[in-house]
């Protein structure tokens, strides 16, 4: 393979780029942007060997504890639990949360042989026994996994005497009842307040 | 910034990835796939260091002449313009070109600088003047540009008593006339044979 075949067989990797895009990306950097192409190559080296995982939350993290588990001014009481790092920038975009997260190695999945252990149930038991920590929040997805890893982490830390919540299901912001799901609706209507 | 935010900096300048794809991208890397990072940071390094452009037809190459430059079973007669590496590359997977490829710099565009001297209009007519040529098929774009970088070329080419000739216009192949611009049926027509 020339080195051009081998980039594009690495931007394959790429999540959501198949032939064509690894091939207009890699015919567009050789053409008109190399020093993009040294950036980027720069940038996937350093964060491959700079960023870990946040000993106590197990987010991507530079330093051993990352920022916010550092951050002392937060809310101790509140544990929020969370399928990925990307998750748990969401909420913390939304600036609706004061206390501090727990992320999980991704979600329960029997079949892909994902189980309890694998997605950090032990560490998570570990953090939210904690005499400081009230209430954890379960915010995986909405999704039949998400759901089920929620059920059985609920289940697992309301045996141990902590309170475990859910995020609320509900219609979504600025959507008109006509165009959202039933299924939404019909959780919408259980839930209501 | 930290490594992940230069990561994701970095991502955005490949084309047709904005902020979310880039902070998708950067995620599934860092959380599935640390060996996938490293083999994209190491083929875009290797790629702008060792790709150039052949000395002849000035498409991607590693060696000084491309491989379709040094095939000498080509059918010398034929040199085919076109834009782009990436075009070039698509006429040869058509596999119903045996000439030879003159790759331009872009096309014209006198509103960005694109000069018919940027685009290496020079180099092309030295090419087009050597004995063996009898055509030159003018393969640009049919986009306003595209046209207009043809006809500029063509004019040069003729008066130098090249033969220039243009890819056909019409109707693509599998399509029903109903669902076919009405610019392209126009040209269909005119050109009919």
């Amino acid at each position: 393979m020339t080195a051009l075949e081998q980039l594009i067989e690495a931007l394959k990797r790429l999540p959501g780029v198949g032939q064509k895009s690894a091939q207009r990306m890699a015919y567009h950097l050789l053409q008109h942007d190399r020093d993009g192409a040294r950036a980027i190559a720069q940038a996937l080296a350093a964060a491959a060997s700079q960023v870990r995982l946040c000993e106590r939350c197990h987010t991507f993290s530079e330093a051993p504890v990352c920022e916010i588990c550092s951050d002392t001014r937060r809310d101790a009481s509140l544990l929020c639990v969370v399928e990925t790092p990307a998750d748990q920038a969401a909420l913390e975009r939304s600036g609706s949360f004061q206390g501090y997260y727990f992320v999980l190695q991704g979600r329960l999945s029997p079949l892909d042989g994902q189980s309890t252990q694998a997605i950090g149930a032990q560490q998570l038991l570990a953090r939210a026994a904690e005499p400081a920590v009230q209430e954890v929040i379960l915010a995986t997805s909405f999704t039949a996994e998400g759901e089920a890893t929620a059920h059985v982490l609920g289940e697992a830390l309301r045996a141990r005497g902590i309170k475990a919540t859910r995020l609320a299901r509900g219609v979504p912001v600025g959507s008109e009842l006509e165009y959202v799901d039933l299924g939404t609706i019909a959780h919408a209507l259980v839930d209501r307040r």
